[in-house]
């Protein structure tokens, strides 16, 4: 029987699994992420205990970044500057492929949750999507042209440049090097330093909710008109919230003022944006479809 | 002898050629853009000629849009709801393909462009680039994965809504849909609408220049963020203005403030921002690429 391994490899955790699909998930387990050593034994262990006696074809890793993807760098592969204490140039592809002597494919975690939603989830009737995950920080991957979206490094989509009012919103953005791009005017930090609490504890009915939507939608739309994506993906922390889907809805259809013909946008924009169908489990799912997709276009 | 023909229509002229590259064009023809009935025969009647006791193996078309590019549509290969008189919901693709009796491929203007700078041009050592012109409108084309990029609709690079800063900048913006978006601040008409003369007259140290490179670098940034291209190739009459090129480099790089760690944009920013190789030929050459392109993909 031919079993795909996958790695979801974030900041604070990392979890494993062998299996086919989200049907059929053979093994599964997970561990802080601590330092590279410590973590990258457990990951050899569970994979060298799990696949005994099985065929393991590759693993798939959705990692935490920034990544050097570039296939022809010699650090291909490799977790580049994070501040993430201990991880920076770390070659966990590498690493992995030595330690276990199958193909590794991998890619970001928002490539990846954008592929497990492409696989199996909320747009697997479609094309091409994109995945923003709405949190601690901002970011966005993407499905273009039946692939993962790469490029010269890899998209940051949350440090676009949105319009910002001051007279309406003086708050200045928390991005370190941007201010008030989207990440640092919309992300989970910035709603709680604007407003001065948590965003989980704002109530239904701040006004905090209105301006968040607002924000949010503008940069869909900046990804609409750049991008085109067939499908729009919102998961993330942030995104908890379900009343901010009609809101960002509502305030997309509004941006764009009809200019986009499409019966997506226009007849089914409940559709068009929405939250990942596969949840919390689109990271780790996302890297089984990478390893399926990388045995796949290898 | 393998022949293929290319058709670049455009809202003033038409361009028709049969070759292989640019460096073999057997024949060419342009005529003004008149009524569907009256051009389209004109183009058939060229490539009946031009084709006459040659191997003609497909055409592409590099057009003026909106287009429906749905493989799926029963209207695939129309011009949609262009304001242009007469040429709303016109069947090209249909037109010519019953017409020639040969595979009709097509594409937007800007992705036509944006393919032949990818196999000819300033692109052609890079898997994704972006081709945006900036003249009387705003319209943008990339290869990604290394296939024209199209989703949805097509790209409407032009309709991004940028940071506008009323107090230095109190020009409204000229978009009939969105009013100040990348388009209504900075095409061609909306700098002569600001400044009250025609941009080909703004002297070189003009302010107009400056705010006019501070808003294409701030929508460059968007594109970098969000599709990460490996080459952006900037084309149209308003980028005929050359000085325009050096002062969108500095701005690209300070609106990025280093965050995108890529020696490609930090150390090689001339060859990443460019004009067309081709010129005013990318339109023409981009349809004759389309055509091999359609055919080698089909």
């Amino acid at each position: 029987m031919k079993l795909f391994g996958a790695i979801e490899a974030g900041g604070t955790k990392f979890v494993c699994l062998v299996g086919t699909d989200p049907q059929h998930v053979q093994e599964e387990s997970r561990f802080p992420t601590t330092t590279p050593a410590e973590t990258l034994s457990q990951v050899v262990e569970f994979f060298k205990r799990a696949a005994s006696g099985r065929n393991l074809i590759s693993i798939g890793i959705g990692c935490f970044g920034p990544l050097d993807l570039d296939q022809q760098s010699p650090t291909f592969g490799s977790i580049t500057s994070t501040p993430k204490p201990g991880w920076a140039n770390t070659r966990i592809l590498t690493m992995l492929q030595n330690a276990l002597h199958v193909p590794v494919a991998i890619d970001t975690d928002v490539n990846a949750a954008a592929l497990a939603e492409y696989t199996w989830g909320a747009a697997q009737n479609v094309d091409s999507c994109i995945y923003l995950t709405i949190g601690t920080g901002i970011g966005g991957g993407g499905i273009i042209n039946n692939a993962p979206l790469h490029g010269l490094v890899h998209p940051e989509m949350g440090h676009i440049r949105l319009p910002h009012d001051r007279q309406t919103d003086p708050f200045e953005g928390i991005c370190p090097f941007h201010g008030d791009c989207f990440e640092g005017l919309a992300c989970g930090p910035a709603l709680q330093k604007r407003w001065g609490q948590p965003a989980e504890t704002l109530p239904e009915n701040h006004p905090a909710w209105e301006l968040e939507a607002h924000y949010i939608a503008l940069a869909l739309c900046d990804y609409i008109c750049t991008l085109s994506p067939k499908r729009i993906i919102l998961g993330g922390g942030v995104m908890q919230k379900q009343s901010l889907f009609p809101l960002i809805r509502k305030n997309v259809l509004q941006s764009l003022n009809g200019y986009v013909q499409s019966p997506e946008i226009l007849e089914n924009i409940d559709e068009y944006i929405q939250p990942p169908a596969l949840g919390s489990r689109a990271g780790v799912l996302g890297a089984l479809a990478l390893a399926q997709f990388g045995w796949e276009n290898s």
